[in-house]
């Protein structure tokens, strides 16, 4: 299988590195970015990819390529989203796929009726710990679920500058934990409450964001659920998961470098999270791609696909709504 | 020091033995009880108490003694209180001091000026683990707290019969963890927001209470708290906290019987958290008698007053409050 | 039942503390010891103890007390018990009964057809964290028995001049893990080999001892057994197990004040065990002398007899003659 | 740069394997086996290898290629690394090079002078929890070591047709534990004692070897080192560390599939360790044949050499002595 890739940012490179060594059957022949370099290109052609330009269009027009990977910036997800199906292409898109529940519908219309197979970046669904809590759930080792938490936390903030174009926290990082309240519980957000503050970095504050919060939702089973945000925690990525239910509870920690434990005169210290997203979730990169490819070969339902895509940013805009309003807001307040 | 105690229930029992064995320099020489047995007379009779009767007020009314323990049904709590110290005993009493926020005002207008000292039974603050939690907040070892946890499940719901006098989960039940905020961050609480439901027992709902809740704070300090409460835990008493800042974060678990793990063909399992309140708090039970004992012989100010039995009170009725009405209800809307 | 304690050095002690405030049913009418100076006299004094004597034959004398702790020094430990057991007192005899096997067979005659029960101190057995390997292996949890592993460090050693008079490490220290490996494997040791250096104390060795050792045994049904000493470990007192077997494994690990985990960016730091043996044991000292009370009041057996003090000890000659001879010693070589 | 592989059992895959997927800058070019067949061909072209032969011969006369991995049985790797030197090619021989110490001192002597590198395959040296150990005891972390404990149990014990071919416990299985010692340590060993029994399986005892050992063994710094083995663990593959020395201790447990742990009314269970070795140890093998190349590559000295191969063949040799004689055997008695 041939492959495409629009956008050679940091998470544009982490699939090209993953793609040309971990997942068997699928091939990079092209990846095109608007600001290439030089130093990019030579990375590019370093993993054998043959042509290398500016212009996604290229992409689209070659008749050679049977799938995109859509990892261009947030604003473009959509309008590529459109072309690329419109083009025939299998796309595989990185989250979110808009800000704009409208430009979503877009998509998701455009993918009626069509062969097109749309998957959706959300790659914590294949993380192996997250995928072990979804196991116990389903499996019904807890029970029915009562009570769903998640905790995410980025080891340090981004520049105020990338904030500005974020979309705001709830769509920019709790984005990631809304789907997974989705894919955990396996059921569906009733309503949300948000509750955030500023107070890791001022910037933030004057950039019309927060950058700590703390989301409480209702689910259709009854059940609830919260996360817990910040953009800063000093000992690395954290990102827990806990499910709590009639039977009891299921429990995920983070991963490390090791198991060492050292004990001294200062206590019994084990070793921090793994710090960088990267580090963390490389085999879910991986294995996203992996299942997305899997699909396309065999004709098979992607695994998280525009729905997903949707209700995750349905979730991101009515906690927007209910920071600035101060009251819950119900799901079916939000459009689509 | 002599002492009385006005209850004969399980926590006066409780107090009885743990005074009565670990306590030095106090002596229970009194115990009243309206519904005392011959079983109960002989339980209190075998810890050498000489007095026991159906009368507090004969506890009331002895010179001898130095102090009371309140450990009556919770409606008896103000009304006691304010005799107690009317007759100049130093008191000692179980949380809530009342369901009603002008009760408590009673209490602690009746405290103004007098000598008597007066400590509210929040055994938690004395447990080992959440003391740990407050000793690294106190000494700055998290830096500015950002956001606070605490999950606080029961191992079973109590009888529907004991639901309906309860006063409601926030007044019974997350009234500890509403006092473990304030402990813990050495903040107030500015406003909260509660969701809950009825997952556990349906009895509970037509009761008119919940079962299950997830309340979100704002502190004072800008910085954000939630609880999460349900009251049964398959796997015993989750007694937790988190307490999450910017240079890092502390978290406390459960204690078990043993630190025994068995791994076998099933897994790696290590033991439940103590099932029952009695097991994982006797050492703090022992220790806030002992404070408060010791605070009279010295004449210290207590580590618990009227007024953190006040707030504690003040914060639930306000989770009442924006249960019923969806919103987030700020303190200030609170009398008191 | 009226109790007399010999010995009121730190063990004597702690045994008055334990059973004036937390065994039933038994009271210390007496203590004696031939070092006995004012601020001793008062403490003992302090827990209501009314004869406090220099000479342990007062005690004997007395027709009031049911039974004594034997807590003076090691070398008094056998000619004491002698007279005890002939006076009729029960007699609890702290580890270990004598370094000279002649002395403890001694012992063992006069108890034949005596009604005197005679407990031998060894505390760990009634530790909660050994308890629960014991009951795991005990209940078939392992399956049969394949590699007993017990890892025994003293948070400090002790001074050159005790090192001198304590009969070396194997019958001072180790003994208790001997006994820890009858108790836990429900076994008996078959043949010893030990190899052993000195790495902490230059002084230890100078004084004919060795602070580090490895001990390896084989016990009659074929299992393994494996115990490593020091005399010091910087953070604390470390006392783990690991029974392995066919079907699994149980282990056990320290004991530490609080769950309270600190995450920042130096790691991820727990809590260092209990630093002394009293915090780590106290609860096994108490739960020792209440069984031995309960097994002399109802007339049961004791749970660690005199063979349980006399097997130990040869174990420990058997491991120091190993050590001296560089060769795996058969019990069978050593008398008793 | 080209590599050859001589032999295509399961270690030989699992280089083909990682070399072909992770290794940068090498390429498998030739693959030979004398027992090969149409599956395994196949599976050896699907990797893109052009010439698969059943004569390592052809490999060694390929002027094109510039190492090799030897990967075939035991027996063999000694002669064929002394054809490979010859032939002027770079060797990467599995473990050990040979059961017989004075094969292994022919592949030594042809090594002095010689420009070719030689690297012995002990993977646990790159393993990232053992590797965590080093790093720890390298930068004094723990101070001057005193005890050095390694446990290693196999998931479940092989086949007695394998036993019989297999050298005996200590060297084929051991024998990582032996490397794992000096590697941990950085000292050498000076006298080793085994205690061992057959209690998995007695058609290994009937084949003349133990399938459970305890070895310990004083090192040249006079550390104590101590291994404990068993053919089977029914929790999976356990492979843990922890030394010990005069500032504390550092420890590393086992690897698992995710950080879940489910709590509920039987206990609270993690996952059980990595059953298989090839999954606990997937990463080590890739690092090994990447550092191995990037000797070749940078000249540099491989981190495991023929001393290394030749001293864990000593210690084993050594073991087996001690087993037999039942005494403390110096490694100075053993040839080489």
């Amino acid at each position: 299988m041939k492959i495409g890739i629009i956008g050679a940012g940091r998470i544009g490179k982490v699939h090209l590195e993953s793609v040309s060594r971990y997942v068997k059957g699928a091939e990079v022949v092209a990846m095109a970015d608007p600001f290439l370099n030089a130093e990019t290109e030579e990375f590019i052609k370093g993993f054998g990819v043959k042509k290398v330009s500016r212009d996604y269009k290229e992409i689209l027009a070659d008749k050679e390529i049977d799938a995109v990977l859509i990892c261009s910036s947030t604003d473009t997800h959509a309008p590529v989203s459109l072309e690329a199906i419109a083009a025939g292409k299998h796309v595989f898109c990185e989250k979110p796929v808009d800000h704009d529940i409208q430009n979503i519908l877009k998509v998701k219309k455009a993918l009626e009726g069509s062969k097109v197979k749309y998957q959706v970046g959300f790659n914590r669904r294949f993380d192996h710990n997250f995928a072990a809590v979804r196991a116990a759930v389903e499996e019904g080792k807890i029970g029915a679920l009562n009570v769903l938490k998640i905790c995410s936390r980025d080891p340090a903030a981004p520049p105020v500058s990338y904030i500005k174009v974020s979309g705001g926290i709830f769509l920019d990082m709790t984005i990631h934990d809304f789907d997974m309240v989705r894919f955990l519980s396996g059921d569906e957000v009733e309503s949300v409450y948000a509750m955030g503050g500023v107070l890791v970095d001022k910037g933030i504050g004057e950039a019309g964001d927060i950058d700590t919060a703390v989301i409480t939702m209702r689910l259709k089973s009854g059940a609830l659920a919260v996360i817990d945000n910040c953009r800063r925690a000093a000992y690395g990525y954290d990102q827990r998961a806990e499910a709590f239910g009639e039977l009891g509870q299921v429990a995920v920690g983070n991963d490390t470098c090791s198991t060492a434990v050292i004990s001294n005169k200062d206590g019994v210290t084990a070793e921090k999270p793994l710090y960088f997203f990267l580090e963390r979730y490389m085999q879910a990169y991986v294995k996203e791609v992996s299942e997305f490819i899997d699909c396309v070969q065999k004709d098979k339902p992607v695994p998280v696909g525009i729905e997903d895509g949707l209700q995750a940013v349905r979730i991101g805009v009515a906690a927007k709504k209910s920071l600035a309003e101060g009251r819950e807001v119900k799901l079916s307040e939000i459009e689509g």
